[in-house]
Order: C-alpha cells, then sequence, then structure tokens
C-alpha cells in the first residue's frame, strides 16, 4: 500500500509527539532588542541524531560542538540563538558554545552532553554571554513552543519557516517536522543554515544519516540566494520513536515512506528559504532535463539559478532568455546550442536552439508573478533537476550594505 | 639596461604606429539612438594577429568567425558594433558576422579574411543587417578615431576604457595600445568581453599568444563584476611591426619589456572594467598573499572579490569583516582560522586568527574611498595574487532588471 502522506496543518517542528520548545527576547542583537533571538527544542525521549554540516573551511563554534557531540548519533536537546554567530571567535568561541549547552542541560535536568548548539546572525563577535545566560533561564517549553522557536531563530528573514507531515503507511502512522531559518549567505553546498528536523518515528541510526543526505541533496542543496556559504550552515535530525510504530530502516517497507515524507518537509523549507531571500520578491524555480546525467542537470539548474543577471532580470520582468542561454552555457555543463530547449512557464522561447516568436505580453505576465518557473530541455541525456532561487532585488543590496553598522 | 615603460597621455588603440578608427552611429539599439555603435579599427601593414576567447559554451557567431579566421595568425581590421550581441543567433548569425566582415574589407579595400568582427549587447536577437550595413559605409577612419572606437563598444560602460604606453629599450622604441569594455557579465574566465590591443612592435606570433595569456591571465582573468561570462568574450592583439624595432621573440631581450608593457595595459584596462562595472561606485582591490600556491591564491582573490556579501558592505561601507573570512573559507582553498592576517587598506583587523580591535571610524574611512583595497595572509605559503571587482549597488539590480524591456 502507498504510504499517505499529509502536511499538518500550522504543523511545526513540535508536531511530532514529545518535542517541546520555547523561546525568550535575550537581547543578543543591538538592532532588535524586542525580538525573539534564544530558543531550546527539547525531547522528552531520547533520540537518534544526526546531522549535515556546512563545507565551509570556516567552522563556527556551536557547529564544531554538533560534530563532536554527534558522533554518539544520540542528543535530546538543541539551543539556538540569533543575533550572533559565534563563527571566527577563536578558543573562546568553543568555550562559549559548551557553556550554552550546558546551561541548558542544567535547567531541563540532563547531561550537558546531550544539548547541541546552534548560532546565527554576524561573525568575528564574541556571544554576549551575560544575555545568553539570563535568556537560557528564561525559556519556558511548551508542546507547541515550536513556532516561538521558528521566530527566535530569524535574522533578515521576513516569515517564519516551519512545518510537518503526518504519515500512514500499513497501519503504522508517525510525523516529522522542521523548522529553518534562511535568508542571506545561502548557496548550495552540503548544508544551508540552520535546518532543525524531528520525527516521532524510530528510525535507526545508519538509515537516518542517508535518509538526511538524501533528501538535502535534493532540497536545501539546490536553493541559492546569493552564492555565499556560512560557517554556521547545519541541518539537525533527531527522532525520538514515540510513535511506536516499527523502526525505520533501510530496506523496511517503511523507509521508503519516511524518506518521501522526509523529502517533501524538506523541500517544504528549502522553498520558504529560497522564497524569502534578502529583499526578495518572488520564487524561481528552475528546471532542467535532458541533462547528460544527473550531476549535469543539478549543475547546470543551480547555475541559472545562481545568475546575478537572471535573477535580476527575473525581477524586473525582463523577457531576456539569452542570460539563462548564458548561465548554462557558462556552467561547464555540455550544451548544444542547436539542441537546446526554453521555456518560460509553459511558453516555448527555444525549440532546437531557434528563438521562437513569442508574445511578449504572456511572458511578462508570468515573469511578473509570486512563482516563475523557467525550463530547460538540454535533449543530451536522462539528467533532471530542479533547483530554486529568488530575484535580486534593490532591496538585496540594501539589506546587505547596512547588515552590521 | 630596464626598460622604460611610460603611459601615454590620452593614449589609445591607435596610438602604435599605422593604426586607424572610426565609428558611427548606426541605430542598433532602439534604446539609444544618437550613441555610437559601429566602429571599426584598422592597421594600414599586415599584423601578426592573435585572440582569447570565452569559455561559455554558448559561443556568439563574430567569436566563432575570429577563431576561425586568427588560425592564419593574421589580421588588418576589427569590425565591431554594440547594441546586439549576435549571440544565440543559429545559422543566420555567422552569415551576419561574415557579410559584417565582408562590408568592411570591401569598404577599405582588403580580404574579407584580414576582418575580424566583434559584438556585444543583447543575447538572441538577429543583428539589424540594414542598419548594419549603412553603418559600415559611414565610418570614416582616422589616426585618433581611437576614441570614437571606444565609444562605439560601450554598453552600460559610463566612461570608455583605454590607454596605451610607450616603450623603450636599448634604442628600440615600441608602443602598446588597447581599448576595453565592460560592465556587466564580467567574470574571470579565459578572456573577458571586449579589448583591443594593438603594437607597433614586430612580434612573433607563438610569443604573442604566450604573451596575452600570460598578461590576461593576471588582468582581465581577475576582475569579476557579477559572476557571469558573456558568450562574447574576446582579446585581441593585432602586432604590425611599423616601429621598426626588431622582431620580439621568446628569449629575446625585448620579450620581457615587452611582456611587462603589455600586462601594464592590460591591467589599466582591467581596473578600468572593474571600476565601471554596472552600478558600481568603487574599485575594490583584493590582495591574498601566502597561499599555499598561485592557483590558491588567484582562487581565494576571486572569491572574495566576486562575493555578494563583500560587495554589498564595502557599498555601504560596513566594517563586516566576517564575510571576507567565509569567503575565503568557502573559496575552496586550504585556510586555517588561527594562520589568518586580514587588513582593510593598511589597518590590521586580524591577526593570527583573533579579531584586534580596531577605530571603526578609520575603517569605515577606508571604506569610503573611491578605491578599497583588502588585504589577507594565509601565513601558509608563497602564493600571492591581485583581484579587482566593485562594489554592488542598488543600482546594479535596477539596470539589470530592465535591459532589455
Amino acid at each position: 500500500m502507498e504510504a499517505e502522506i499529509e502536511f499538518i496543518p500550522e504543523g511545526g517542528v513540535t508536531s511530532p509527539e514529545g518535542f517541546f520548545a520555547g523561546a525568550t527576547c535575550a537581547g543578543i542583537s543591538k538592532k532588535a532588542r524586542d525580538k525573539l533571538d534564544l530558543g531550546i527544542l527539547f525531547s522528552e525521549a531520547p533520540c537518534v541524531a544526526t546531522g549535515l554540516f556546512t563545507t565551509n573551511r570556516i567552522k563556527a563554534a556551536p557547529l564544531v560542538l554538533c560534530q563532536q557531540r554527534l558522533q554518539q548519533g544520540r542528543a535530546l536537546a538543541v539551543v539556538v540563538n540569533s543575533g550572533c554567530a559565534n563563527a571566527f571567535t577563536g578558543g573562546k568561541g568553543l568555550t562559549h558554545a559548551t557553556e550554552m549547552a550546558k546551561l541548558t542541560a542544567e535547567g531541563i535536568g540532563i547531561l550537558p552532553e546531550d544539548v547541541l548548539v546552534a548560532s546565527t546572525g554576524v561573525i568575528g563577535l564574541p556571544l554576549p554571554m551575560k544575555r545568553i545566560r539570563s535568556g537560557i533561564e528564561q525559556v519556558i517549553l511548551s508542546r507547541n513552543g515550536g513556532h516561538e522557536l521558528a521566530k527566535a531563530m530569524m535574522t533578515t528573514d521576513t516569515l517564519a519557516k516551519e512545518t510537518a507531515v503526518a504519515v500512514k503507511k500499513d497501519g503504522n502512522k508517525f510525523s516529522i517536522g522542521g523548522v529553518a531559518k534562511g535568508s542571506g549567505m545561502i548557496h548550495p553546498n552540503l548544508a544551508t543554515l540552520l535546518c532543525f528536523l524531528t520525527t516521532d518515528a524510530a528510525v535507526e541510526i545508519d538509515f537516518l544519516q542517508s535518509a538526511l543526505k538524501k533528501a538535502v541533496d535534493i532540497s536545501f542543496n539546490m536553493i541559492s540566494i546569493d552564492g555565499d556559504t556560512s560557517p554556521n550552515d547545519m541541518v539537525l535530525i533527531m527522532a525520538n520513536g514515540l510513535a511506536e510504530s516499527e523502526p525505520v530502516s533501510s530496506g523496511s517497507e517503511r523507509a521508503d515512506a519516511f524518506q518521501q515524507a522526509l523529502e517533501q518537509v524538506c523541500i517544504y523549507l528549502a522553498k520558504c528559504i529560497a522564497r524569502d531571500g534578502e529583499g526578495a520578491t518572488k520564487l524561481i524555480e528552475v528546471t532542467v532535463v535532458g541533462a547528460p546525467g544527473l550531476a549535469e542537470a543539478r549543475l547546470a539548474a543551480r547555475t541559472v539559478v545562481t545568475s546575478l543577471l537572471v535573477k535580476a532580470a527575473v525581477h524586473g520582468a525582463d523577457p531576456n532568455w539569452g542570460r539563462v542561454m548564458a548561465a548554462v552555457g557558462r556552467s561547464g555543463v555540455e550544451m548544444v546550442e542547436s539542441k537546446t530547449d526554453l521555456y518560460i512557464g509553459d511558453i516555448p522561447l527555444v525549440k532546437a536552439g531557434r528563438p521562437l516568436p513569442f508574445s511578449k505580453r504572456s511572458v511578462i505576465q508570468l515573469l511578473k508573478g509570486r512563482e516563475v518557473s523557467i525550463n530547460l530541455n538540454l535533449n543530451l541525456g536522462s539528467g533532471k533537476a530542479t533547483a530554486w532561487g529568488c530575484d535580486l532585488s534593490e532591496e538585496y543590496v540594501t539589506i546587505n550594505s547596512r547588515y552590521m553598522t
């Protein structure tokens, strides 16, 4: 029987059984004193846990701590702050991250080793530990605290990013929830900024790792806002088994359902991040088919969605399709001009390399929408991939020329 | 004896002996009817000639024609238009480019095979051949026509880009001139947009090719405006030997002087392009020393100068140095946080990975200048390189969201 997968209305990271969260306004950033900026996620039952981390050579202190602690393959809580990345902060950074975990553990009454830490915000500044300490004391955990946590993780995000799905498969039920934050320094390179995933399914650690990698590859690794990857990027997943379904392991009947549901959550959150890119006014979806292979399809789709000129043209609803072709052309992917087809939405602009006459008005109308889809067929093979990004607006520049000052 | 190399005041592509140029307003772009948009460069004496071309898989028709014709290693003229790139125009594109060369040859009274063709502008539209034909007839060539040619090549450039140097070495005299255009779709990848170089030195073809490659590698290949490479990028060089100095060949005494002078011209023009990037208000110079090797130094410098977040921070004079570190960190180049030094201008911000206290006011003052220099020492080896770029302004987005419409 096919698995039934349904999005849970108002779902989030605490939708799965046994997960609690909460947040507070610790006053970490001077810019937004009344913003939620410190949160905690906690599972009342022990979790199998794993994560994926930035490929940036500079690794933020909390990330280093998480990588160490996840070697044990389990965790009970995550503490997260926005407003300061605790990256490029030397040995002090690791001391601070370790203290954040310890204080969180003491507050809940668990071992410090079972607490993971994440930070996001300005690079190179030390954490204001006095504020962090009193902040951690103030957090109250609740079963629907996921929404507060989502808000506490936001920096330049304009919308909280959270979702959950309920899965039914052969009489087994479980759910998967997730929360993420963008919205600058976003570029596909293993993991992308902060995302915490939770599930009440029981999952074997090896399968959890491979399922996460697969889901991240087609979601967070396929979005780009600005081509910059952050030293703080991480995707964490915690599975507490409280749904009392049979354990999900590789090759088991539930494995496909779990994988599919996890991918839906990740793609949903990845699209939320792309759509809410700094200064963005619309989501761009680029699908490449007919590439020589999967890797080529991925690279071509990502290159188009990353091109500043494509992004700016979409922003201005300018049907300058030559920029899409130029981006594929420089991507390094094999392409043959006389074989390439290009569509904006479902309107064909180029067929077998020949520019077609098209209604400029109709194309501009499509480009003016909140979601713009660009579809390419290289007609060379069976490689297929989709990437997501956003338009480039004047507002992006304004945000990023005044981030620190 | 050391070579004397001096910039020629008001120098340009027709400064070397025997070169003529001219331009006209052919009305190619509907947007700028009164703009010079078609030009011709001509040498009265036969030239040894070579070029470097885009690595984009999409190659504009004029570029394909140039690559074919330069196999003979000689040329007498170049015809160039702005307003239409004649790229992604199918078989018709090559017919049009060939006709441009033929008409130019007939006008001057030379063989069509000795004429090179270059185009720049919107991709995917056919050349308006009627206007091109009457335009070519109108061009009047003169010894100081280089300035007009420089103007005719401009698209979103705000300034003409031209220079020339006079070289004296052991009683031999010769000169090298150049003209270039930017200012979008600029990213290091072999050659960068249009640049024509001229010299009245006699140069052997093999040496000319290697000298050009070397000079382009440290100039045009080290600038980035927006990470996009164009299907039309080309750098051409023509040497007519009229200075009557002895031929320059590899290993000859004049080889070093020629190389050095050529590099000065290329770096000057490359910096002009970077400074005049679309919407740019300042030039950014990034120097990386202490990299494990040359390739790593080049990659690190180019990644920093390409980072949107660095570019936007410089635009807003925001001393957010963590973005520089994050960019190096994601570049793929080996770096060790605890060894890295960072300077803005001559102000140290990070020493051996430790953030230093610094006068924010002084750094902001430097960032507000027309030229901003960012200097990194990775302290890992002897690799050293400099890259140039520009800040990212709201104006860049405005220009590129309305390019075609």
